[in-house]
Order: structure tokens, then sequence, then C-alpha cells
């Protein structure tokens, strides 16, 4: 896959920047509790499709507070189905943030000592731009409309908020599953700019299995005549039931068959006896409609179209004639790599090939396997082995970076 | 899970026989290129649900010769979606039956030496009863008016098919996944008419993770409207949609990552690039897109969602007070177990825990692991330590049996 954009699509690009007509005032911000960065037609985004996007915006959140030097921010890249809501209550499902677990005063990302930001990623629906929001050009949602988004179109797009927020350095990124592959292109595509990385359960690119599920989710949304060929929003209907479906299916491939099996088993669901019908009688089943239906409620269906096709294109070593270790040649960054034992999304190999091509260019870098029954989900979950590796790298890296 | 019949339903079978009424003509045979065994409301079908099948009938095929000691009879287990066609070319998809690798003469399962048998099992679509068959009550297709049907269920009806072809005893009951559960059942439920017995890439139990699949495939079916609640086939629509993204998903399930990568890896349909669309981009897309289209042409929906059921409540050891050995206790039959390295379905340590209750009872037993990187579905495909170890164990309960 060559995403790379030719000098004809930057130059066009170059061409194309107006002034800013302000007319991003008409994007809806889906989630008003959050800080929006605008970006008008004088700065549009560059995207690996060779389009672009302009006007567009960003909502973000921060903890902790930059020091004088500016040294001390960390990004934290969030996963398919994240946002935004890392250390605080999630304005919409009411839930604790997300990494709450690993992030806040006195915890590994200790925001007592670093300035913390977390966006919500191009494409998405908590905020940023994305097919929810509406086209300028046509007054409508974008829907299938808008452009095709890549995990690099993503970072650049993190990187024009860093540089409105006056941000040069990252002291520390880092992320999980697609959080994980932001944090890796980061790396590759600014590494002055990366000072640790730390990807968590992640690969350098989406295998055939993972894209082979993300295109059920897709043909189940896809199959729901709500869904009205993306126009949905227009159309006044919701997609419900495929994404629900999609997200069941989703949601088995975070966990694992010894987490299930612990978790639930072959319980049945508040009865003594199976009914002999397709209701929901094993507890599994009751869980994972409760996923779907619960997942509908904050997510937009094609935001996971776009979403999940932004994973299955990544794959850093493509980019680079094919070897892996080329993305990180000349990096300066340090890095901490985790997997977990159980994850079978992005199994340790996953890991092991970005340390080996780490390792194939001297770069410095850690790797920490973690024992654990947990699934893919291990990185949101309690994982005490997770909170110590982070500590320690993160402490060593704050002294080695004199902070 | 309790599934045995209480004395009430039994006794409450034994009122309602009656006469057969020969109404049974009017169900549908949806393969007619099947011989079918009729029976009528005198022989119900007690089933685990407490409700009896009258009239139904069984489609099957054989092939080679039944003795004269009747001895030799061997039957073959289908799995979810399989069928009777094992050994010849299907009448509807014209593809090679699906155990040709296994089954004919001198091969493993040689149909010079044994007379083979395969019956559709209730509940399925190719010429049993089932959900798409007339309910003689109504005159209108069952739909979810049929039964719900177990394992136990299917081996029943097989028995009183094995009846009426006058074959008391089994000289081998062979069959995987699905079919593995239902040699299982053969052997616990009806020990003295199984010589030797050969489940295959299966488990006494379906997993949680298992069972959380299968629900994901059914609530796509039962998404898609034109399911009308299971009465698409009055209303005169087909779930398609539904059932082609369930396909998919059980699709991935039967393969293994490694399979896939070797198959497909991250290979570009008919492109040198990457469309930026939701086009079938990826070969592994274009490729699970057919499998689904593929499946809607020759499978009912209904059906899938019967015979997923019926593996999610299959649990033999619950059956018997929680202990597996106790399905076992006494048993004469000889057994040759068979896992897949990279079979994830149906894990080897699902066929370790079969082979320990083997081992617990003291009944013979021979375990193979195979070496494969093909998934659940190696059964099906050209594996020669498979077929080495078939014809090992099959040759020597032959000379144990004096054929």
């Amino acid at each position: 896959m060559d995403t790379t954009l030719t000098p004809d699509a930057e130059s066009g690009l170059r061409d194309e920047a107006k002034p800013s007509r302000r007319d991003y005032d008409a994007l809806p911000a889906s989630d008003p509790k959050s800080p929006v960065a605008l970006f008008g037609t004088d700065e549009p985004l560059a995207m690996d499709s060779g389009l672009t996007l302009a006007p567009f915006q960003i909502a973000y959140q921060t903890a902790g507070t930059l020091n004088a030097e500016r040294s001390n921010a960390v990004l934290i890249c969030h996963a398919l189905t994240g946002d935004q809501h890392f250390a605080h209550t999630h304005p919409v499902t009411k839930k604790p943030g997300w990494w709450e677990t690993l992030v806040g005063p006195g915890k590994p990302i200790d925001t007592d000592r670093y300035f913390v930001i977390c966006s919500n990623v191009i494409g998405s629906c908590m905020g940023s731009t994305g097919p929810a929001s509406l086209d300028p050009a046509t007054g409508r949602p974008y829907g299938l409309g808008f452009p095709l988004v890549t995990i690099r179109d993503m970072v650049r797009a993190q990187a024009m908020l860093l540089d409105r927020l006056g941000i040069r350095d990252l002291f520390l990124c880092i992320g999980g599953s697609m959080g994980g592959m932001q944090v890796l292109q980061w790396a590759s595509l600014f590494p002055e700019r990366v000072f640790a990385a730390m990807p968590i359960a992640t690969g350098a690119r989406h295998s055939a299995q993972n894209i082979a599920f993300h295109e059920v989710g897709r043909q189940a949304i896809m199959a729901d005549p709500a869904w009205a060929d993306g126009r949905y929003l227009e159309e006044g209907t919701r997609p419900a039931k495929g994404l629900g479906v999609a997200r069941m299916g989703a949601h088995i491939t975070y966990l694992s068959e010894p987490a299930l099996h612990r978790k639930f088993g072959r319980r049945l669901q508040n009865r003594a006896a199976p009914t002999f019908s397709f209701n929901a009688d094993f507890q599994i089943e009751s869980y994972l409609r409760y996923q779907g239906l619960s997942f509908v409620e904050r997510f937009d269906a094609n935001a996971y179209l776009y979403l999940t096709r932004a994973m299955d294109y990544f794959d850093l070593a493509e980019d680079h004639g094919g070897v892996l270790a080329e993305a990180f040649r000349g990096s300066k960054t340090r890095f901490c790599v985790i997997s977990f034992t159980s994850d079978w999304l992005f199994p340790t190999a996953d890991s092991r090939a970005i340390v080996h091509a780490l390792n194939a260019v001297a770069a410095p870098v850690a790797f920490v396997e973690v024992e654990s029954d947990k699934g893919h989900d291990a990185f949101l979950l309690d994982e005490p082995a997770l909170f110590s590796a982070a500590r320690g790298f993160i402490d060593a890296a704050a002294r080695a970076r004199g902070l």
C-alpha cells in the first residue's frame, strides 16, 4: 500500500488554501463539553487519499499543567471506539474516564507532573470532524462523502493540534490498540517530536484475520436498511441493529476464551433450565446483547466504518518498502512495547515484530509481555504488571529528560 | 442443563401416538435426489424439549454394501452446515462430496468394505424435516414454530433411521465439529450400538466463546427485516443479507490466523493500490463476501438458527451430573479422538477433556493431535496425518470386529 502523498497532491493542497471562511461554525460538536480546536480552509488537513479536509475541528481534553519549558506533554491516543475522556467522567455514559487506571495524580501517567492531552481522532464522532459532521459544501452530513481516513491522517491532525497548543515535543506518546498504531505512526512520522513512545497491545499492520472481523462488522452495518447507503442522518433513521451486531462480534475479539469461560462459562441467565428457544438463555448472550445496545447509544455507524477501515489500511512496513525497521531508522525515541499473553487480536508476535524492527536500527526498546487472561482489552483494565511496567519506563524517561 | 425427558412427557408422547395419517406426503423434500425415510404420527420423535415431532422425514445417502451379518455399517455425522452428500457430487452446488478425501474405494473409510450412511440432521434443510418444512397442523412452514432441536434429538432420529434400515450396530460412528458432538452423544446414549467412535475437532460442550459467536450470527439473521420474525417463506422474502453476515463471521472461526495470513495476507484484490473506499480492497474481504453469498444460496436461515442453538445447548457432562466420565461409564466402544493444533474453535484442550473422561472409565481411547495450520476446517481438508490416523484406527477396529 502506497499512501504517500504525491508532490502533485501536495501542491494541489497549497493551491486550494484560501482564507478561512469560518464556516466551520456550522459543524456539529457532538461533545459540547470538550474544548475544540478549529482549523479553517486556510489550514487544511492533507490526507493520504490525496484529498484534503477543510475546515475541520478537533475535540480534546487535557489534564495537568504544561511546564515553562513545554517539555512535559503526554499525548494519549485512543482506541477504535474510545474518545478524549481519558481521566474524567464521560459526559454521555457517566462512566469513569477510560484510562483512570493509568492516568491521574500519583498514577504512572502522573497528572501532577505531566500535561496530558487526548484528542478525538479525525473520522470519529465525539466532537472531532467525521462522517456525521456537516459537509460545508452541501450543508448536509458527509456520510460516505467523508474522505477515507488513515492512521497517518489521524496523527497529522494531532500534530496540527499540538502546534496550535504550542507544543513542539511530546515527552511521551502512548496508546493501546488503534491508539498504539498512532503511537507507532507518530514515532515514524515525527521522530524528533517524540521523546518516549509506548505502543500497547498493537501491531505495525492489521492482520488478514483482523481485517476479516472488521469486514464482517461493516457488512452488518451496511446490511441494515436503516443505514440507507450511509445517509441515515438525513433520512432520520439509525442502523442500530446492524451497528449492534457489529459491536457484538467485535467485542468477542476484545476478550479471550479463558476470560469468557471464567466470567460466564455456560451459566444460564436468571433461569434454572434452558428455555428451548432463542431467548438469551446463556449469560454470555445477554451480556453481548447489552454490549451491542449500549454501544449504539454512543457511537455513529459511519464513524465505525471509517475507523475500522483506517486500522485495516495500517501497514507501517508497506510505507517503507516492506521493511518495518526502515520506519524507525535514525530514531532517537525510546520505546516500551507491551503485549498481553491472551490477546489474540494483537498477539505477542505482533509486538515482537515491532521490537525486532527497533532492534534492527538499534533504537532503545524495552518489551514486556504481561501475563493476563483478559485478552486484548487488558490494556484498559486493572493489570498491575502493566501499571508497574509503565511506571518504570515513564519514570526512567522523565529522569533522562530532566523532568 | 437438564434435558432429560420427564416421565410425564414420555407418557404424554405415548398418549399422543396415533395411527399414521400419511400427511407427511405434503412435507417438502428440498433434496429430491436423496432417499427419504418417512416416519408417521405413529412413530413420533421424542425431543429433549418435551415436545414431539410427527410426522417427519430423514433424507440420507449411502455408499457400499451392507454385509450379510449387518456388521459393517458406518454412520457419518455431518457438521453444522453440512449434509448427506458425503461422497458424491452435491446436487445443488455440483461440488465433490464433502468427505471424499476420507471416504471412498480404498480410502480410510473404504466403501468397498463398509456400508456407509450419512443422514441430514433433523432441523436442517437438505431434505430432513426442519423449520422450512410444512407444519401439517397449519399447512404452513414451521418457521420458529419448529421445536428446538438438540444434538441428542438428532441422534435419536438417526437411531430411528438405522432401525428402519435394519441396522442394529454401527461398526463405526464418525464426524467432525457438530458431527463429532453427535458421535459423542451416540457413544453415550447407545453405547451397545457403537463398536468404534471417532469424534474429530469437537468438544463435549460448547464454550462460552463459541456460544457468543453463534449468538452474533443469530442476531445478524434476526436483525434482517426480511427475516420477518422467521416467517420469510410465507412472506416471500429471504434474509440473505443477515444470513450472509452470519456466515462471514462464522467462516473466520473455521480457519486460523496463520492460514488466513498464508492464503490472503494483506494482498489487494485486483488492484495495485487501495481504493480509499469501502470496496473489497483486500482479497480476504472479497473471499468472505463470496462465502456469505454462496452460503445463502444453499442454506435456510431458520435452519441455521436451530442448528447453532443445538450446538450451544450441547453439554454432555451436564447431562450426567456435571461429570463427563459418567457419560461413558461401562462403555465398550473403542475411541479415536482427533484434534488440530490450529483449531481455536474446538481447541485440543476440548479433545483432551474427552480423552481424560474416557481414561477415567478405562475406555479404550487413542488420541491424535494433528499438526496443521488450517484451523477447524482441517477435518474437511487434505490432511495426510488425519487420513493415516483414521486408516490405522479403522483397520484395527475392523480386525477386532472380524471384518
